[in-house]
């Protein structure tokens, strides 16, 4: 029934973008029936705030496959935050395919770690300046 | 040479994470030469650490947006948060068409909100508890 | 040759919070020499980030000492988190005393867990509502 | 009336330090009764996530204070994150006395800003030397 492309991960997101967007109130979400609904209703501190939240689940969930659980809660955990952040980018009006369009945007015309590169080496010389000074003014105190 | 479907988000996401798994070290990645080999190289706190950093930087543009400033910056920001989540993802051995089927597993089998009922069902129960004996508790210091 | 109350804590914040003071431009601060004047004057955004990923070095300490490492590694990464907000403090004109202040009022007036416990309750209303709903909303999809 | 140390800041935070102390279950701390108690029981992810929540919701509350809102939102949400941070100490047989102590090693010793300026040189030797082999590499793709 659906094409083919609603079975690939692009059919997965975009689904999932236009089940959020319905969740709005002016779409008909109900904030007392949808957890979605009651998120963004709330407005984004609230899953803004989840976003941190989640973030940090990540991390300890990763810190335990470090030290032998099951992978399948990172994995859980992952899907939460991706989850909460299409919640956010519903709330002002961006889509997920443009998040992809952007990181194959990098990948595509200048390599992935274009930017990872750009901000390197700005911090680079920000900090390496401060280093430098700093040396010179802790040698002479 | 690719098929169509290379040039969905799917494709965009299965290239980008096979990007990232050749800069394993194991695989040839260079960390003198790249900076997600180098992510890699130096281990989980290293691409932990940005995933709490990338999260508060999605969480100070959405703020920003709120006040007034160009939502491209927050599209920014998310993309940078789910490509230091890939390299988690790649580290662990798990790749982005899981998360993605664990959302849509989600929205799929038992509607999009079924995780974060149980979530609200269950801290409802346990905070409820708290609420009730705390407030008595209270009540009679 | 200090007063002994400079040999306290409460000295020691105050100290600190007053060297932060002093690092401000306005105050003479110099952001090529002083790591936390070029905090400062770089603006919210650089120490707000610091707040974000010294919390997540927090939790990734916290679970390293779950699993055997030296607790001091913890305490260091908790004097980081409470560097970093101490110069948002002075940022905003607020002082760590106030901080303590606050702390202190929650236990004094009406104890320790009041604060907890105004949000465990609304949250357990909010969600305990959700979750009803929720539970006859997914009964009958 | 209390000893002038039990005005100060530190005796707020030893006090507040003795009340967590308290609360665990081995010190007959009642989950049922206490938030604190429940914090400790159900163990260290309760708190750690706790902890990258705060820190979301401080920096939240520092944008909207850049944003025109009062700073006592500010003080607020750092008095929880301090908080909650005071839990996870507690848990892992830490005292805030230490952090403070740690923070007054820095400033003591050789200047507030040598831990900073230690991760500052790394981090540019690290990302400097990053930054310049990418240069080359990403010149000659």
């Amino acid at each position: 029934m659906t094409a083919p492309e609603n079975h690939s991960s692009e059919g997965a997101l975009a689904r999932l973008a236009a089940v959020i967007e319905s969740r709005k109130v002016a779409n008909g979400g109900d904030p007392e029936k949808s957890y979605v609904a009651r998120l963004l209703h709330k407005g984004p501190d609230a899953f803004l705030k989840k976003i941190g939240e989640e973030a940090t689940e990540v991390v300890m969930a990763a810190k335990d496959v470090d030290h032998g659980a099951d992978p399948g809660k990172l994995l859980y955990e992952v899907a939460d935050l991706w989850f909460h952040t299409m919640v956010a980018l519903s709330h002002y009006g961006l889509d997920p395919a443009e998040v992809i369009a952007e990181l194959e945007r990098r990948e595509g015309t200048s390599g992935l770690e274009e930017k990872a590169l750009r901000k390197a080496q700005k911090r680079a010389i920000d900090e390496g300046e401060v280093a430098c000074v700093m040396t010179s003014s802790t040698s002479k105190p």
